[in-house]
């Protein structure tokens, strides 16, 4: 599980920071990528990464606002054109399927493969497998905008090997059936149950995205000891009137949430073009002065998302 | 008179082609610049460019594929945040209007300056004023398409002042006069006529986008003595029948054209990606095999339009 930064910027794409999209690759876990966002060019930001569309199963829209959605239907033409034939899970607020498909239907487009629309009135569980869950809580934006929690099942607990060999039992497809948690009788009589050979289950990762918002106590909800937040930072501290103005937050509050959320780290992204090189690393050093693990994302950065110890 | 072209793509953005769009470059004439087609990433090609979008007051879509629109709504919204207050005049196909202002609905865009839609339904004068006039015909692709054809008026001739120097008229606001062709009475009283004294005017420039096609008559009615012919070129001649089937033209005949229309430059664009570094050379010398002033354009190419000797 890693996260792909294909568009870091706010509002207006800049050059070296183009508009909002982030790509959550799960290739190891589920052979999936799922997109956050799809500002223009982020079909051409993935031109550059070694990203393939057809791998991309389920699109979330923080928002209809066009730094976060205009990209849509460029991506989803060509990722048929590129032989996508497995069906798109499109997520977004209401108004999300009459834009898609009016964008679609005005440009001729068929697609080789089928869109399944899921558009969010409020909060609550959106997807859900054995291996990942997904919900959602509206943010605070000029118009409707939702995070988004993505929580991944625990894994099982590891074989107590040391335990097994200390009974001198046999190594051999016993153990799977250990492992698995069933009974087994061994040769010489023995049974065991393999819930005492297995260790506790390793808490699956959470990661969660925080897209345009201004504070509000959703947030804390959605990043509730969440291994990786990535939140907006459109702002300094020094203009956190204007990030109010515009329905934004800044580094610091940004900070201030994953300290509170017990977080493990910060991303902090859509950062204006205000900032540039020492902005930056401005707002990168008022966050850290809150919450250490804090960095301020670029476009093409790939972030490994740990296991918590 | 110059054109920038910002992609040179055929259907999907390929690393070094974007998708399809045309700056034609009326700085000096007019203080204006004007663009034809608007592909994903438009805007974040001119980005690389020294072109202001609030310099932009006209843009021409060809037809309703998304290789040349999908851009549109992000340009039109960028310029607005970059402070443009100029209207914009859209031409296009029908269905334009409709695309436009669900994708500025959708994202609760409300632009700093007015549109005006011209919704294209036949052939004919689409734009007239003293400087430029815009004719269109339609094409033969898959879904309506148009070509342009813009015209340059004439501009007045040079002054003969090597004739005023011989009947020694000595230079001062007389001058100005005589070029604007009216009646002087010399302080010796010698009357003088300016239309005597100006040469003939200078036929204005002609430049010829004919976008995505097969071949059709109207294509060298629009081209016809064009200083610069801008003609799509999404197959070899080798390829011919593939270019039939996708309502699309080649090299060779693209060549013909300028050939058999008399024209002065001819400048292949709508490069598919299956054409790379050898491909390219060869798409441009069967051409050149025909038409010996052709180019195949790359993006960020910048092309003077010269007054026909």
């Amino acid at each position: 599980m890693e996260l792909e930064f294909l568009g870091t910027g706010a509002g207006v794409p800049a050059r070296g920071r183009n508009v909002s999209s982030l790509a959550l690759k799960m290739l190891d876990e589920r052979n999936e990528i799922w997109l956050f966002d799809c500002g223009e060019g982020t079909q051409q930001q993935i031109l550059q990464t070694a990203i393939r569309p057809r791998k991309v199963t389920k699109i979330f829209i923080s928002h209809l606002h066009g730094d976060h959605l205009y990209g849509l239907p460029g991506f989803l033409s060509s990722r048929s054109n590129q032989g996508g034939i497995e069906p798109v899970d499109l997520y977004g607020p209401i108004g999300l399927k009459q834009y898609v498909q009016t964008s679609l239907k005005t440009t001729g487009t068929r697609l080789g493969y089928p869109l399944n629309f899921h558009e969010l009135s409020g909060a609550g569980v959106i997807f859900a497998d054995a291996g990942i869950t997904v919900t959602t809580l509206p943010l605070d934006h000029r118009i409707a905008c939702f995070g988004y929690r993505v929580v991944e099942a625990d894994l099982p607990g590891e074989l107590l090997v040391a335990k097994l060999r200390e009974l001198q039992v046999p190594s051999g497809p016993i153990y799977g059936k250990l492992k698995a948690g069933q009974q087994v009788t061994l040769p010489d009589g023995r049974q065991l149950d393999g819930r005492d050979f297995v260790g506790p289950n390793k808490p699956g990762r959470i990661v969660t995205i925080i897209s345009d918002t201004r504070q509000t106590p959703n947030i804390l909800k959605l990043a509730e000891q969440a291994d990786v937040l990535v939140h907006e930072s459109t702002f300094s501290q020094a203009e956190a009137r204007l990030a109010h103005q515009y329905f934004h937050s800044t580094s610091t509050q940004a900070a201030k949430v994953a300290q509170r959320a017990h977080c493990h780290q910060l991303l902090l992204t859509h950062i204006s073009a205000r900032y540039l090189g020492k902005g930056v690393h401005q707002l990168q050093s008022e966050a850290q002065h809150i919450f250490k693990a804090t960095r301020v994302v670029n476009d093409f950065d790939i972030i490994p998302v740990p296991f918590a110890d």
